[in-house]
């Protein structure tokens, strides 16, 4: 596995990899999450590249880019054990340069949900992805599907810019008591861990009822509104049943859809979903 | 020489195309300055594709996209005999499908000039370019140097975005007495058509007086303003006296610098610059 800072190595070195060459976009602080993309990218892929990068831009005012957590040798060490070939990590000078100015948004898509709550941090996402795209120029990008509005998004992205690249959703990672893996698990105090479980408990509660019918997207709302309300270390930031293509809003549900939800356990802000089908 | 509409096609073709590939976009209506581009092209890579689309979120309201000329029997024909091997014409259809929400924008360098009184401009221009890049993968491509700050935006949004295409600008071709070719000068009256060399008898009035030393960017402004005035068809829009880089307005000439104008002729707008170095 080779590791690589600068963008020109990068290029000269992306000219030698045979294809198809996947790539895994991460902020580094990997879980098995992250290795669960990798190992995909590995199955179908005759390259693997991963790119580590913390992308300030995506961080609004008073968000946690400063204490985000870091640990490139673990990082390096489970990429090495997934077999990753090429590791990409710039620095943000590399990646941000003076007089830096170009933007990549996605305009409807961002409006609701995370863009809502996290306002630019889906142009920082779309820009980053984009520059990616163009350095390391993938035949397919992998993305989880617990960052479900960004899947959506770069899915959008990458179909109006004709890029060809082809984007791979794969399932959500979760521990054995339902908590999405997620870098920032690594926040939570041990109350606040145990009261995370939470969110998985709110959307399983309201995909039951789905699956028992209730098509009423208020009424699934407000199973998960209940059944966050009722932990006392959680305070709910938002709840979504939105159309799994357009993001927007139910007011019943038809075809596939997305339940989707923001909690904070004390400063902790967590994310997490699932998809009616 | 091969034509193509659909995008799968162009993707499909673009395989087999000897590098390194040579683009120059277009909006068709070609004269003598796009042709140039595509001798250019052809003199530097293996491959030249030609597109030819008149993007309409390259407009604005109110301005001339139903009646922008068009003539695609002699467009190609031109194209034939150029040398070019591969020309799009993609539909708007094609370009923006339904759902298409994704844009790309350089924020500082389309702040002024042809940014400021063409809002959006330049957001259809980087948007389109972008599509171009990932559709047909050039490994260099061609503009005029008659669109100055659309060449500084190009550069500067390749740049931005790594995509691995040189930015190659080329010099304005002008009519025998300095109009500088463009397709919109067939909207020319007689006497707007004569009276339209004012724009380069402005900017080389003003080029004289920096060769004579003058350093004074007020005063080339003011020399290109007075030269306008005295021709009873032309209205001034703007003038500019402004760092090639940055494209600021300039107190001092020192490093290099553009000079550049707006100038209506009845309805007709023409833009034209020349570079002080």
């Amino acid at each position: 596995m080779k590791t690589i800072i600068s963008l020109s190595e990068l290029h000269a070195t992306r000219r030698d990899l045979p294809g198809p060459v996947g790539l895994v976009p991460t902020m580094g602080f990997l879980h098995a999450g992250h290795i669960s993309l990798v190992q995909r990218a590995r199955s179908e892929c005759a390259s693997v590249v991963v790119s580590i990068f913390v992308n300030p831009t995506q961080f609004g005012p008073g968000e946690d880019l400063a204490k985000y957590p870091r640990d490139l040798p673990h990082d390096l060490a489970l990429l090495d054990a997934a077999g990753a070939d090429l590791v990409w990590t710039p620095t943000p000078e590399i990646v941000y340069p003076p007089g830096f100015q170009t933007w990549v948004e996605v305009a409807d898509l961002t409006k609701g949900l995370e863009g809502e709550v996290r306002p630019g941090h889906f142009r920082g996402v779309t820009t980053v992805v984009a520059k990616l795209f163009n350095g390391v120029r993938p035949d397919r990008a992998y993305f989880g599907q617990k960052d479900a509005q960004q899947a959506a998004v770069i899915r959008r992205m990458a179909r109006d810019l004709d890029f060809p690249v082809e984007i791979v959703v794969c399932p959500t990672v979760r521990e054995a008591d339902g908590l999405a893996m997620s870098s920032r698990n690594t926040y939570l105090q041990a109350e606040e861990r145990q009261a995370a479980t939470v969110l998985f408990r709110a959307l399983s509660a309201a995909k039951s009822a789905y699956e028992r019918c209730e098509r009423d997207a208020e009424t699934l709302r407000r199973i998960m509104r209940e059944a966050v309300t009722v932990e006392p270390l959680a305070r709910l930031q938002y709840v979504s049943c939105a159309d799994y293509e357009t993001l927007e809003e139910l007011e019943t549900v038809k075809g596939k859809a997305l339940l989707s939800m923001a909690v904070y356990l004390g400063k902790t802000r967590l994310i997490d979903n699932v998809i009616l089908e």
